[in-house]
């Protein structure tokens, strides 16, 4: 019998570790892969990559008795050698090869020069070779960024009450109704993938007052363009005993805000890769649905066509203006009109054919859909009687509402929508890992 | 135009604000469910479910001209009071009413006695009416936990170096093949639902060299256990640049003290409601497979009859086992015979008719199945055409192999069956929040 009794120590050493801990002249074992290879005769240099980034080994005849010629890129090695500074490479530090152990060798030449700073591959191609594409520094660090909105996301929410459920993505009824539902058979039953976790995250707010959520969720929306996906992560949450929307939306901001800060001091390696400028979050304008149609129709001169919803252009335009007069490049659009919401939105008492709802654009796109909800059972069911809607299925979310529920209401932010727009990218598919869309269910 | 500058400070204040900034004889506001009323006469006693615990407020009728009797279990309150040291009710303090302000209704009696200490009602009618029994302290400490549990996880692989990613749960081909997959018409197209994130989080170590998850999986399987779910939330990690499959059981070790640790620190309050003493993690034994299964079967005098699996009641008599010689919850199995694992798992070179894979059993069940994988892509091709099996559908997997992949190895531990060891529940459902099995998929 052996034991196990925790993390095993390593001998070799992260970046982080040897800029905190190890000085120039220091003998170091380190592992990476083969990124690049320099040959210049005498002397290589040889780039490896590593989680936290590029470390620069320098392989010279007289220093090893390595066979330079024996490494190609796409190995994996565990080099050792001597730290030494260096200005001019990575991180100011190099590692002069003394031995080389090679790990794994690929068996092929790499089907990209993933080693280059910018892939000059169109999207399509980068997508279908995703595993090997994102070895590229600049593409795999989108995924860093995303991962740290992820973490602000949760580190925020916990700090503030929250607490994290998980809620199931087979369902007999979808949340918003409708035809852009995945379907399929669940043993002798019928279901349907989450659309969102709207229903689930309302009935968990009567348990825990504040709730989140972090998951996939699916449409099977015919969507072709470059801002839809038909699975993506949303980040959801749910906050109960508001006093008015402005609630939801300041606990959207104090996110933005909170991510905004967490990667400016954390993910500062991966901003400066890929020439990230944070945007301001300090104060957002908020102005209602058709106040900001009209401001945009008339400064633009763009005529209005659809009263009740807002044109992907249109949002362009909003984004534009409030950028141009205010400097933000969020702008929460409040009160959208009821008939283009779905049932369980509250309406605006002061005009029900408004409501308490908002969309956050950001950089001209919606990435945020939000609001409060209706709390009150009778209002619930006059409302889904006067949509001529069926309350079959809906039992058990009603049963919440039944036995009482406090005031209440949230959001959900499209994750990969945030990331493109914070990397500037023209492309949702560019901030997605593995992005699923009509025509591309793999890799 | 208004603008939105942050999280909006309420006037209302948490339990743990009450009990950190403010004193007895303090004039306090507070929000809350009311769980139970108990009258008696001249003085009532209105025990608030709030978030983080609950708070006893008593009303007199010399203190207000609120009321009681239009106060019911079920309705949510902002209640302002005298804050009053009291050692016999919960936290020691309570709150004297002055003035109760009703925010919202229940259009009914509440269909199950949520103010209860303990739901004397069956699993199943739980289930059923889940929305509203998770509103019983007890059922909803054991969710609290198990958000302890995913922040473990996460903040602990976060510490090490890993990367969060997001892997699509739609799929042209499920990673452990076989027939336990659900499937349905994507577009023109046939997907299955992921069982398992395997092939994208092997893809993503060689992007990231430490990759986790925590996401729902799906499996169509047909099993009618108090183990199984075909819905469960995984926490996957994989990691590259391994020694051995040791440094895969040492991560894994290391995730359980770090949760345990916080689990002590921060969750107090729910271990307590659910009488919850934590496991030993400072030392796991690891034991062959082939010698568990023979010590089971000495010490408890059960045959052995499948000499390639382990049956349920094996599992338990191998936990027993050391339990009682070892004094450990927990057990690492190593060594699993080949043809019970899947393809990408690496045969022990010693002999491989095993595997260099192992399953951590918990209170003598399976709650993790992990290993070390093959990173060679000419083994990978091999072991695959042994198998009989077809590498259609697996070239984006097999791509990342074949541009160089370093020795990894990764784990899936179930979220839901690990909560329920800790709570020491009978039942996998009682740890899910809304469960999905053969006869249920709502609510």
């Amino acid at each position: 019998m052996k034991t196990i009794t925790g993390v095993v120590q390593k001998e070799t050493l992260e970046l982080s570790e040897i800029l905190a801990y190890h000085v120039s002249g220091e003998k170091v074992k380190v592992n990476g892969a083969v990124h690049v290879i320099r040959s210049m005769g005498d002397v290589a240099f040889v780039m490896l990559r590593k989680r936290e980034g590029l470390l620069q080994c320098v392989w010279t005849e007289e220093e090893t008795s390595f066979d330079i010629h024996l490494l190609r890129e796409g190995d994996t090695v565990e080099v050792c050698g001597i730290l030494s500074d260096e200005t001019r490479a990575p991180h100011g530090i190099e590692v002069r090869i003394r031995s080389v152990k090679i790990l794994s060798e690929p068996a092929a030449p790499l089907p990209l020069p993933v080693g280059k700073w910018k892939l000059n591959t169109s999207l399509e191609a980068r997508l279908n070779m995703r595993p090997v594409a994102l070895r590229n520094i600049r593409e795999r660090a989108i995924f860093k960024v995303q991962e740290g909105i992820c973490r602000g996301f949760r580190d925020f929410l916990n700090g503030q009450g929250f607490t994290e459920i998980h809620t199931p993505k087979l369902c007999a009824k979808g949340a918003e109704g409708g035809s852009n539902m995945f379907r399929l058979d669940y043993f002798s039953k019928k279901a349907v993938l989450a659309q969102s976790p709207q229903f689930y995250k309302q009935m968990m707010t009567g348990v825990f007052d504040r709730v989140y959520e972090v998951a996939p969720v699916f449409r099977a929306e015919k969507h072709s363009t470059s801002r839809h996906l038909n699975e993506y992560t949303s980040l959801d949450f749910e906050m109960g005993y508001i006093d008015g929307f402005e609630d939801i939306m300041g606990m959207e901001t104090g996110f933005l805000q909170y991510t905004m800060k967490l990667l400016a001091e954390e993910y500062e390696n991966e901003l400066s890769i890929l020439k990230i400028k944070l945007p301001e979050t300090g104060m957002i304008p908020a102005v209602r649905f058709t106040d900001a149609k009209q401001q945009a129709s008339e400064r633009y001169g763009r005529p209005i066509r659809d009263p009740y919803d807002l044109e992907p252009e249109e949002e362009q335009l909003i984004g534009r203006y409030y950028k141009e007069t205010c400097g933000s490049d969020f702008v929460f659009v409040t009160h959208y009109p009821a008939k283009k919401r779905p049932f369980y939105a509250m309406d605006d008492p002061e005009d029900p054919k408004y409501t308490l709802s908002f969309d956050l654009l950001f950089g001209g796109m919606e990435i945020t859909t939000g609001g409060q909800r209706i709390h009150d059972y009778q209002m619930l069911l006059d409302k889904i009687a006067a949509r001529n809607m069926e309350t079959d299925g809906m039992e058990s979310y009603l049963s919440a509402f039944k036995s009482g529920m406090m005031p209440h209401g949230g959001i959900g932010i499209g994750l990969e929508r945030l990331t493109m727009k914070l990397i500037g990218a023209e492309n949702v598919r560019e901030a997605t890992l593995f992005p699923r869309d009509l025509g591309r269910l793999e890799p």
